[in-house]
This record gives structure tokens, C-alpha cells and sequence, in this order.
């Protein structure tokens, strides 16, 4: 199923749902409600109807959605219904943490290869993964089949991954370095950004003082 | 200043504004056009524009923003021109790589005490901060200035930091722990999740093959 020009802002609350779902299932709730699923998203009921609007009919009147087949049919809408081999850029503490970050392989996001330029981290075992040269990483895209590249390097060194990833023929590429990166336009990037949060929280707090 | 209902995707885009500028400024860069800002940030001029109008008249028609002045009013406007005391809860992976992670203080968010429950952890040190048990949270609240909570334990025990924050005083919390927490309403929350960019950058890639 390919559905395009979703928002944003439903992509970023359908992993929310997913995240949500996922916690009922391991307690093993089967079925819930569109007012307590919204209500456990922090969202409004009819919010939830309508971002699940853009995949088709979802739920049943009455009763509520089953959280199994809504987890399977939101992954499926998504494209998150497969395993995506990841490569990692960048093997400071950042990149060390999302290394060894069990929630990623969970959501179907496997990190496959953990590439760094520095000669004394060459070579190291990080989560089981050995870094290897970043030189070396269009020599594995194919091998290992790599389709997202993260990038955790220091601002200044963003680009220069970037420019790796792209020649060794990434598709995508996440990017957690505090630098903006010019890539083709074929290849989507997301920029992970945690300061925002933080200037969210200050915000608000200020605004209620 | 305090300027209440500023929508929260013009927070974000503020976010990106203040680490675009702060690069320019770093690179010696005085004065910007709001073109060439716009296009540094991947937004439009005109979204710029109205994203800088919730604050006031900034800029010198013909000649553009002034870099130092406009990351002053920006940050004055968001309330992040004063550094705020940070407590981070969960000293794993994540925790670990954010006590490290040199941007928050830059950005004005001092992490000033480590928490976790964990017998083996407490009386370590990390990026200089010992780590304290969690129960002491209260006891250090006034002491050190503690404003802002960051969550970084297993799921499973987010809710449980959440309550000695709160119950500590606490203004603030930003979690990034993979669940969702109950806390009193005049507590702002920030939920950090990655996936949704993972989630993003698949769903983009899988709209174009």
C-alpha cells in the first residue's frame, strides 16, 4: 500500500499510537476503545478516527479497534511492516547509546554497521558491531543490504557523512548531528533536534510563572 | 516577555532558527538576508517572517537580521536566555550520552545531578556528576537550582521518576523514555521519541520507489 502526502504531524502521532498499542499488547489488552486509546495518546477520540481515516476503515462500532491488527495495518501503512537496515555514522557517546538501543531493532530499524574516522575507534566491538572506516562504507551497502544512514558525528563532520552515505547509494538518511547536511533530494532526511523539547518545556514553564 | 500561544511547530522551527544562526555567528557572520537565512533553515521566507512577527519587528529592511540580536530575541522570547538547572533520572545508554552530551549546557540547560536506583550505579561518577539514588531527589531540588527533569530510564520505571520529580517540585520534564507519563497538569511534558523520524524517513523512501 503506498498512500501518500500524509502530514507530518500524523506520521509523527501514528508512532505514537504504535508506541501506545505496543505497551496494551505486552499487557495484553486485546481490544480498546477510541476514547481510551486517545485518551492514553494524550490526544482527542476524533483526532485519532481522523488520522486513521488516510489508511481506510479502521475499528468496530461498538466494540473499538483490536490493537493487534491496528498495530499490523498502521505499520503496513507506513512502510514499518519490514526490517530496515540501518547504518550508523558516527561512534561517540551518542551514537554508542543508539547502539546499543534495544528500541530500534524492535521498531523494525536494524543498525547493521557502525562506521567512525578515528583511527583508534577502528576496530573496536560496540554492541557487538566492529566500526569500521567510513571509506569503507560503499563496499558494504550491498552486503549488508543498508538503506538508512544515522549520523551522530560532531556538527562539523555531518556533511562529510552525508557525503559517504549518498555516494555509497543510501535511500534515506536520520540525522542526529547539530548541523544542517545538502543532500539530493531522492534522499529524504529527518533532523533529530532535542533542544526543542527543552526550549518547549522552558517555554511553557515561563508562560504559566 | 511573555507571549503565551505560540504554536508549538513555531517552536520547533525557533529551535532550528537559534542552531542555524548560532552556526553563522560561529563562522563570523554579522549580518543575513532573510532569503539566505530561510534557505540555511529549509523554510520558506515567508514562514520565517511570520514565525519572527509572534515576538515583535526584527530585521532592517534591505539589509536583513542582525545574527547576535536576533539569537538575543529569539532566546529572550522563549525563555532560554537564563540558564536552567537540569536533573537527569536513568544513568544507562541514553543517560549516559546526554550527562556527556556538550549541546545543553551550550543551549542554556545545566545538568547539575544524576539520579538513578540502581545500587551499582550510585557513587558513580559521570561527565563529573555522582551519581545519587533517586529517593534523594527532594533533598537536592533547592540546593542545586533543579527546574527541569530529563527522563532516561527503562519504560518501565518512567512513571516512577516521574512521581519523585513531581513530588520533589519539579517545573518541567522532558522524557525520553519509550512511555507515556501521568503527571499534574500545571507539569509541562515533552515526550523525545526517535522512531517517528525512523518511521518518517521509511515511510518517504517507501513513497518514492
Amino acid at each position: 500500500m503506498k498512500t501518500q502526502n500524509i502530514p507530518k504531524a500524523t506520521i509523527k502521532r501514528l508512532a505514537v499510537y504504535i508506541q501506545v498499542l505496543t505497551g496494551l499488547k505486552r499487557d495484553g489488552v486485546e481490544v480498546i476503545s477510541s476514547e481510551k486509546l486517545a485518551r492514553a495518546c494524550s490526544v482527542n477520540p476524533s483526532q485519532i478516527r481522523k488520522d486513521l481515516a488516510y489508511f481506510g476503515e479502521f475499528g468496530v462500532r461498538g466494540v473499538g479497534y483490536y490493537v493487534h491488527e491496528l498495530i499490523s495495518s498502521i505499520k503496513q501503512s507506513l512502510g514499518v511492516d519490514r526490517v530496515w537496515g540501518c547504518a550508523l555514522v558516527g561512534v561517540g557517546n551518542l551514537g554508542r547509546a543508539l547502539l546499543r538501543h534495544k528500541e530500534f531493532a524492535l521498531r523494525g530499524f536494524s543498525i547493521r554497521a557502525a562506521f567512525d574516522c578515528d583511527p583508534y575507534k577502528i576496530g573496536e566491538v560496540v554492541s557487538g558491531l566492529e566500526v569500521v572506516c567510513t571509506r569503507q562504507f560503499k563496499a558494504r551497502v550491498e552486503e549488508l543490504g543498508l538503506e538508512i544512514g544515522i549520523i551522530t558525528t560532531p556538527p562539523e563532520r555531518a556533511q562529510r557523512a552525508a557525503n559517504y552515505l549518498v555516494d555509497g547509494g543510501i535511500k534515506g538518511i536520520v540525522n542526529f548531528a547539530q548541523a544542517r547536511i545538502d543532500v539530493p533530494k531522492n534522499v529524504p532526511v529527518e533532523y533529530v533536534d532535542f533542544t526543542h523539547h527543552f526550549y518547549s518545556v522552558a517555554f511553557n514553564i515561563s508562560s504559566m510563572e
